[in-house]
């Protein structure tokens, strides 16, 4: 049995910004030789989330629509009323969707179906850099 | 440290499907004679879920009318539109609940409550063969 | 490769009652001297929740905001009608939260950001005894 971890960076646009990560995931995994085990994929902050979807523009627009209705970015929210910030909604999203998924890997493949892809959602109000990380313990 | 790995597959109907697979991922632990670590229980694929529920007809209905107002699945999606697809909200309901968990593995067993189950929701359209990948890292 | 395991417990006041158990997951990894791996912090039930959250009050109440929106204390649940029970809207938050998160080990610390707190959420109704485990593997 073996670890290996590496963070990578990424710029965002903010606003529901939706990035495929798996390239980089997928990268991550050829450099650690190891072929079969599990796969973390953690982004840092709470104001994000790390989660599965069919990585196409329409796909991203249903996500982005459901989460406007789930936690509305223009609604009152008690954590701008009380620290002047305008991004309770990108917090509120970020708690119900998680920052944080783990998948196996299976014959050195991250084991995800062919139209199923590992985002980053950048729920945050701008332009954000974003530390992700990506640990493997298998062998 | 060792690993155990083994994918098993089920049918499903479909329509928000709940299917409680802690028997078939309790027989993969009894396999792996492992006591102590993580197991990752993942389903494959962009239209289904993982997650935990007390299982029984009454929680899982009230699951099934919930992800119905979340992501009702009579609604306009942006991803039917594009593809004369059908199941955009299915996509919708996978992204929000995840297609993945990992469970600490205590004395052999899997440590979860006595009136907690692990289930898989096929949030499609129609029957469909699935994929779970069980993968465990311990001793 | 080692693995460090270890339960705790938590008295909650249940009602969506959100605690930040980051301090104790910190000291777990304290103890197990390891530096680099994968964290798993799990709660043990079906009415429970763990992710992440800046834990202050206004947050706080926002999720708790959100969470009787998504899934009501007050409305009619098939739990409830079935059980004589009271916690539908309990088990079925959790169903969507989920009851379990991993997170990386990055140089003895958890690879979480400076405004991010892992929490425990208890949706049951009523105040409930917790077990939480903390699983490491790693070295």
């Amino acid at each position: 049995m073996a670890i290996y971890q590496k963070t990578f960076r990424l710029s965002t646009q903010g606003h529901c910004d939706v990035v495929d990560i798996t390239p980089q995931v997928g990268r991550i995994i050829q450099e650690s030789r190891l072929r079969q085990g599990i796969v973390n994929v953690s982004g840092r902050g709470s104001t994000l989330g790390i989660t599965t979807l069919e990585y196409e523009p329409g796909c991203v627009a249903d996500l982005r629509r459901a989460l406007e209705k789930i936690a509305p970015s223009n609604s009152d929210y008690a954590h701008n009323a009380r620290w002047g910030d305008s991004n309770g909604y990108s917090h509120l999203r970020s708690a119900l969707v998680g920052t944080t998924k783990s998948f196996p890997l299976v014959d050195g493949q991250l084991g995800i179906g062919t139209w199923q892809q590992v985002v980053l959602c950048d729920f945050d109000d701008g332009p954000r850099d974003r530390e992700i990380t990506v640990t493997i313990t298998g062998e």
